[in-house]
């Protein structure tokens, strides 16, 4: 094998053009084989194997620098830098990222999880380089989905205007993690399929050379448009517009040819971008067959192709989808916007449904909550689907169009609290904090899937301004579903089980860790009362007040960053009431960034287990209490 | 005069074409006359006196629907639409509005302050008029500079996309706030200017028509050809890459050519684009002459155009300038980056000095913290100066792009707390929440302006992460400037005033307010502790610790949110420390959108005075002390 001796990318570039053929058949082989027990992001690492491959050959990393757009196929890169025998370990706990990681190479030197980030960080880098007098390449290589958010698109205008020499790589597999929208898609496929475009700019041109020929006046007008034409013509034309040189469309898996263009790309002043035509899952005919379902797949076995399915009740992501569609049958203002996330979001269903209300405007979260909240200025009721992870990138939005204008918008947040194996870039841990305090919102989390059904009820019937609905990624409890979705009156909080002196104030999946801890603390006499804090915000305030009167020891527990989170709402309204010596202790996710694992592996670290409520419950008991139990 | 009988757009539509000329003129001489004694955006309102007239002759507001990017441009629509008489309580408190507001007229039918929104709002609004069969207009009013913003390049996607009905004007008078930057504003210049293109795209159809003389094949190519060349070789092209047709560029004063363009355009199925021609400030010599200063304009003297100066002590604005210009004599890592906002950041003058190290992104407060994040992870110092409302536009990316990776990008967090007659999309009140959760963030706010001078220098030599300093709009106190700037030890606080009982803990120029309460307490025989509490982030855990200690009764004074900011840090401290029974009463900014009028207004309106302090304070005393002064 060729791949056993390629620990460093200096390994590579002993290899010849033939070689590398070979080598990126090795490394398919690989990926295949690897990822059908640990799962990952197969379809987008199989299309960038020759591209990596490449440019490896071609620059020197870690002195030039390849920034990977979202990173999450930067697999055939850490392969070719060392980490091959570390990829059993791939996603897990304490093992190799999903995603580009500095602290595991110094040929990691940007990461993200977020989509559209390589442009403006390029950018950045190149202008650092020059000011210092470097002289290194700077190399992103962004997908043609990621194009369309508006930061990418932001920073192309600004590297358009500066004239730096950086090299933009389009990896253009005509898929983000969903099939593409909008304009530039169409203009991206223009340029892939319509081979007489070429053909055509071509006969353009040797008309325009016999030109000359025809008259003075004529011939001058030709040769001033010659060149314009020459861009305008073809493809290159809207990065033309945007100020880089245009390469391309070349095959990404036609090594030589690759080779050829980047190389001639490379010597030109300024910014550049290569538009590689690349196919997602290449080389594995499950992917590409379906590299939508194969973009990020857990285990499978090779030759069927079969995923490893999991069993059990069904998705929060799926009964919410279900439930929006029951809902749409019979109130016709409900829209459904998801920005990129048809299948995450689980609307695909709802879109067969509902073709002309179900809107994906591709990698493009800003312009899907402020078009929500247009939408709703005129009547509709959409429903903004969203990872807690993306909706940060709406913050703005959110604040200053829908809830400044409190529009009825629903908010429907996905993967929220804790997300495993997609890591520190993925977590749902900061929604809480970055909407509790934006007026007229309100902020529901479900303590199971019926529930779920019951908030989806609510947020629809709810008119007075903008809600929103958060769950975790994880499957319901498997609870008994109510035929029918009854809405739960605003701010209202349950008590699921009695109890004295402590109360365990919980929301979502923490609920049956405080469950547990009720458990425990039952065998030492302690019998804590717990509470579903249904609504984060606002606040039910008068089982509140209840807990104060009572004298209750309070535990808020959640799993969200516990700086600004539920368990300061409490604080804060205590406060506010003027009730004080209320205790009150948060256990949340601390002020850190958690890395990928599973998410029990997660909680653990973080001390969101019921053996730790359990123990902070008791310390909290008045003594006399902790001496009544023997201690 | 005709101004006098217009109180409704209706009444517009009685006047001949040449009466609006007239009419103009009266416009434009109301608003210089009004503005000279109230302020506001002169310069913008005065370019699109023509357009807007054009557009109400037109169209039939409010069933057509008028969306105005930012809105700071809609004071001939306010005069339009029956607010003429009310415009001596421009940007006053409970008077008219700077910015469009539906809660004036059902002719704003959508408000902004911030950039860049118009066509999301736009798309919403087309697609809900679609899916409701309505058929009303739907007309998004957008400037070159907004075009830059990245949810704006999202939204032209998505509009090229779903092919809708409706028309965006692209307001192009070469200036946002600032001298435009941007690939995209050299393209529009290109058109504005070069009228050979106009010529020769007319010359090179003629060609093509004659071809056909030639021979076949030639002729059959350029057949093929001849529709892509009209658009390609013409102005629109980025527009029309993006699915809009394009109309003009059409002079936005001559009002016949503008009615011809704006009805072609509104026959045409699907999105249009119409490329206006406006001078910001026409009609007024000074304004025209410097659209820059006359953007936004306190009062000024008609005749002179001399601006009513303002004395006192510095801005808090200029001595971040200057005291970064200090500093960046002598580090050359020191980079500033500026969204659009080199004057209103103070940085023109560091870009006089440095012009190579001041980066002006144009309108892309995303782009701009993520380039900041590449820069520092390449050992340059960036410091990202913004408004604290533009900031929460690049919230993802401080948490995402910065935080995560712990770089050293500096901010400086302009217009924090109440802004004024700006109003409620510019208040900076909720920077502390939402940048206090993300993890690795130091967070700074002077108490004045000697200390902004220290908080730069510690902010520079700081080289642990990212590290924040926020201020206010306003002047400073005028204290005496130590001539060497000096680093303050990270997460120290400064007792101010020494005192028992109770502790006011303030940031800011609530110190001010602290230190008027402590006086009015005084005389009650209660002596006030007061803390300012420099640190956001990390706090001063042995000055919190050595509080309890002392059983001091707490206040936190913030002019920012009461959810989720200092007063809640403060309490979560002793909760984690599980130091319980010490009283915390926050006194922010409440959960509700503050409207404009002076800062004086907005605090007294939300209790942020010293009167409210005092009171509050006395009632947390023990009852014994109150008994003691003789209650």
């Amino acid at each position: 094998m060729l791949l056993d001796n390629i620990n460093d990318p200096k390994d590579l570039k002993k290899l010849s053009v033939t070689e590398l053929d070979t080598l990126a058949a090795e490394i398919r082989q690989f990926l295949i084989e690897k990822l059908s027990s640990t799962g990952g992001h197969l379809a987008p690492n199989l299309g960038v194997v020759e591209l990596t491959l490449v440019l490896h050959y071609l620059f020197d990393s870690p002195t030039d620098k390849f920034i990977f757009d979202v990173g999450h196929q930067s697999y055939v890169h850490k392969i070719l830098t060392g980490r091959r025998d570390r990829f059993d370990t791939l996603r897990k706990y304490k093992g190799l990222c999903g995603f580009v990681k500095r602290s595991e190479s110094e040929h990691d030197v940007w990461e993200a999880g977020h989509s559209s980030t390589s442009l403006s960080a390029a950018m950045g880098m190149a202008l650092a380089r020059d000011l210092k007098g470097e002289t290194n390449k700077v190399v992103a290589i962004i997908g043609d989905g990621a194009l369309t958010g508006g930061m990418a698109l932001e920073a192309l205008n600004h590297i358009g205007h500066e004239k730096k020499n950086l090299m933009v790589i389009l990896n253009d597999n005509e898929m983000s993690i969903a099939p593409n929208v909008g304009a530039l898609h169409h203009y991206l496929g223009k340029i892939r399929t319509d081979r007489h475009y070429q053909k055509a700019k071509e006969e353009l041109n040797s008309l325009l050379n016999k030109i000359p020929a025809i008259g003075g006046k004529i011939a001058k007008t030709a040769e001033r448009f010659k060149d314009s034409l020459k861009y305008l013509l073809v493809s290159g034309i809207l990065f033309e517009q945007f100020g880089l040189t245009y390469f391309g469309p070349v095959d990404g898996h036609d090594i030589p040819a690759l080779m050829e263009v980047i190389k001639q790309a490379s010597q030109v002043e300024g910014p550049v971008l290569v538009h590689v035509v690349t196919i997602k899952g290449k080389g594995y005919s499950p992917a590409e067959a379906d590299s939508f379902k194969w973009h990020g797949i857990t285990p499978y076995k090779i030759e069927s192709g079969q995923v490893v399915k999991a069993v059990g009740p069904p998705m929060y992501t799926d009964v919410f989808a279900d439930a929006l569609m029951e809902l749409a049958e019979k109130d016709e203002r409900i829209i459904a916007i998801t920005p990129a996330m048809p299948g995450g979001s689980g609307l695909m269903k709802f879109a067969g449904r509902f073709p002309k209300r179900m809107i994906d405007v591709g990698i493009a979260e800003q312009h899907a909550a402020t078009m929500s909240a247009a939408l709703a200025m005129e009547g509709m009721k959409p429903v903004y689907a969203v990872y807690s992870t993306f909706l940060q990138r709406a913050y703005d939005q959110v604040v200053h169009d829908i809830c400044r204008q409190n529009l009825n918008v629903v908010f429907a947040i996905d993967r929220a609290g804790f997300v495993g194996a997609d890591g520190e870039t993925h977590h749902g841990v900061y929604d809480i904090p970055f909407l509790r305090h934006v007026p007229n919102l309100v902020l529901m989390m479900p303590k199971d899937e019926n529930e779920l059904r019951n908030m989806m009820k609510t947020a629809i019937d709810y008119n007075d301004g903008p809600i929103a609905v958060r769950y975790p990624r994880t499957n319901g409890l498997g609870v008994p579903m109510d035929a029918e979705m009854t809405p739960i009156p605003i701010g209202s909080w349950e008590v699921l089980r009695s109890g004295e002196q402590v109360a365990i104030i919980a929301i979502g999946p923490m609920i049956s860790v405080a469950e547990e801890a009720a458990d425990l603390l039952k065998r030492e006499g302690i019998n804590p009362r717990i509470i579903n804090a249904r609504f984060i915000k606002p606040l039910d305030e008068a089982m509140l007040r209840s807990l104060a009167d009572d004298g209750m020891q309070i535990i808020v527990l959640e799993e969200g960053s516990e700086l600004g989170g539920l368990g300061s709402a409490v604080m804060e309204f205590y406060s506010q009431e003027q009730i004080f010596g209320v205790n009150v202790r948060i256990i949340g996710v601390p002020d850190v960034f958690v890395e990928h694992g599973s998410v029990k592996e997660q909680r653990a670290e973080t001390g969101l287990t019921a053996e730790r409520v359990a123990a902070d419950a008791k310390a909290m008991m008045p003594r006399r209490t902790r001496m009544a139990t023997g201690q």
